[in-house]
């Protein structure tokens, strides 16, 4: 196929989907800062730093000057952890034109603004196409071709069924999904909960409490999604529920593993340090704790894990409270 | 609390229950067949074949007569695997009077006739009022105090809210939902999914896949469960999700544990002869896939087990055809 696709950043997920579209014989370019994850995708053929294990085919290559990594190529991927969205979309600008579509990976909303990533790279680049691809995918199985599901999104779908064609294999199974609001906010909700679910089994509780604490989460994920435009099928969907199970139950999550620290009795900043790479799910806390005071949506979760978090709250104590609160219907 | 209650069955959940009620103050029967168990219970305090590593507390008494067991008791818990109950309701016929409360806590529907077991129950006992109870409670952890969630159900809720009362703890919390049949549906359903789940594992596929199954799989359980007259909203709650949930990822389930073994290659058969105990997803997969042929309803991870179970289809290629289906919106 001859379409030439470039991602931006070549941290875990970015170098599987590249070695994933690379192995189906696309010509595939990955930009990146740091020279020591170019030597070792153009060289040892391998990303030591952030996807170690995954052999890297010929056709994909390493570039650190963002001119020539993007340089006529139509689809830009932008995998970059959540925060630097709009950073790397102003800086985009000027290199690109408006045929060029955006792909974008990363999951989670702005703080402050609260605004989707979608809208963030639509305000700093208001004349591309943007796709948001989003699901249950750890890189570190994409990587493998263990087989995995997604979806890809789009305000105008032409460019969503574009992507799906693109990304599709008989290991990667790429849904659409019409409902931009609720892929969205579904990917960066999920990690709120996976964060509880982490400091669940960091305590010692079992498999009913996460159960219960990914149950109950989901309903918080449905009432804020809903209060923001996205629909209920779709946060029952792979972006949405699909993606709340891989994170909370796989060791490949840093969120979990944060989370695991965090019950184990570490505080926020020594489970962040521990991990060593960013966890989505402390960022996503503050934005939707933020978000659904000003909208007056319940989540008890939330509210429980944003006290543990930044108000120094044990969490077994937090548990206690939300397994002694008043009976009730599960319904309402 | 002065209210007696007879645990008919003396298996896990059962136990775990009448350990459970026991330890917040009440008086507990415990009726089984098997002399072993009876002793067990009475005498080293402890069921040593189905919940060891539990103390049982010593107003919890086990008995091998029936009609002591249930004399003055004002509720009776069935806690029975699935093919039992029609029988043991039918035994508890000339023993009860209609005041007598039955509470349902085993999940399936009747092999053929496609009956949920309240309704079952209700054949057999037209006049007492049945509850049922479900949610994501593996018995190794309800016996160990970890904190669980579940909810009850009726046809009328009166009694399904005394249950609520009675059961309650501040490690097991009970919500209530008037969603009788989306409750028994999907406790049954997710049964399948979870067999499906634990095939996915045994071949060595990984959390993606697995993420994918699941939550297509509840996909299925909300079409068929929709045609069966439940609600959309109880199939994401506790006793569809939640249970589907703790089903495929916890190594306390049997239905898991024996699609590990089938995905590594063991008949069904020898699965079950391994997990040594009922797994009733296998009956589940038949029951539904007649119920799915009859009511015309699309159940692709349905299908494709029943080939694996009862026509010897290789997992692997299964997978391979479910990831391998046209392209599609996620939501139709």
């Amino acid at each position: 196929m001859s379409c030439n696709i470039t991602f931006i950043g070549g941290g875990s997920f970015g170098t599987a989907l590249g070695v994933m579209l690379g192995k189906k014989g696309l010509d595939v370019r990955i930009y990146d800062r740091n020279n020591n994850v170019i030597e070792d995708i153009n060289v040892k053929r391998e990303n030591m730093k952030y996807l170690p294990h995954v052999i890297i085919p010929s056709n994909v290559t390493a570039y650190n000057n963002i001119e020539e990594a993007i340089d006529g190529s139509k689809y830009l991927v932008l995998s970059v952890p959540s925060n630097a969205v709009r950073e790397v979309s102003k800086s985009l600008k000027s290199y690109i034109n408006e045929d060029v579509i955006i792909i974008n990976v990363s999951k989670g909303i702005e703080e402050h603004t609260g605004k989707r990533l979608s809208q963030v790279i639509q305000e700093e680049l208001p004349k591309n196409h943007v796709v948001v691809l989003s699901g249950p995918s750890h890189a570190e199985e994409v990587g493998l071709d263990i087989p995995t599901t997604v979806v890809v999104s789009s305000e105008d779908m032409k460019y969503a069924e574009e992507v799906q064609e693109i990304f599709m294999t008989s290991k990667f199974r790429v849904y659409t999904n019409e409902d931009l609001i609720g892929v969205e906010i579904g990917g960066a909700v999920k990690n709120i909960i996976a964060l509880a679910a982490g400091i669940s089994d960091g305590i010692g509780y079992g498999d009913n409490t996460k159960a219960a604490l990914m149950t109950r989460g989901m309903n918080e994920i449905i009432r804020i999604g809903e209060k923001l435009g996205g629909k209920r099928e779709t946060f029952s969907g792979l972006t949405g529920m699909g993606d709340l199970i891989v994170t909370c139950t796989s060791m490949h999550s840093r969120n979990r593993r944060a989370g695991i620290l965090i019950g184990k009795g570490y505080s926020m900043e020594e489970a962040i340090e521990e991990v060593g790479m960013v966890v989505e799910g402390i960022k996503a806390c503050k934005a939707f704790y933020e978000l659904k005071k000003e909208l007056d949506v319940s989540m008890p979760i939330t509210d429980v894990l944003y006290k543990v978090l930044f108000e120094g709250k044990d969490p077994k104590y937090g548990v206690y409270e939300l397994m002694t609160r008043d009976k009730k219907s599960e319904i309402y």
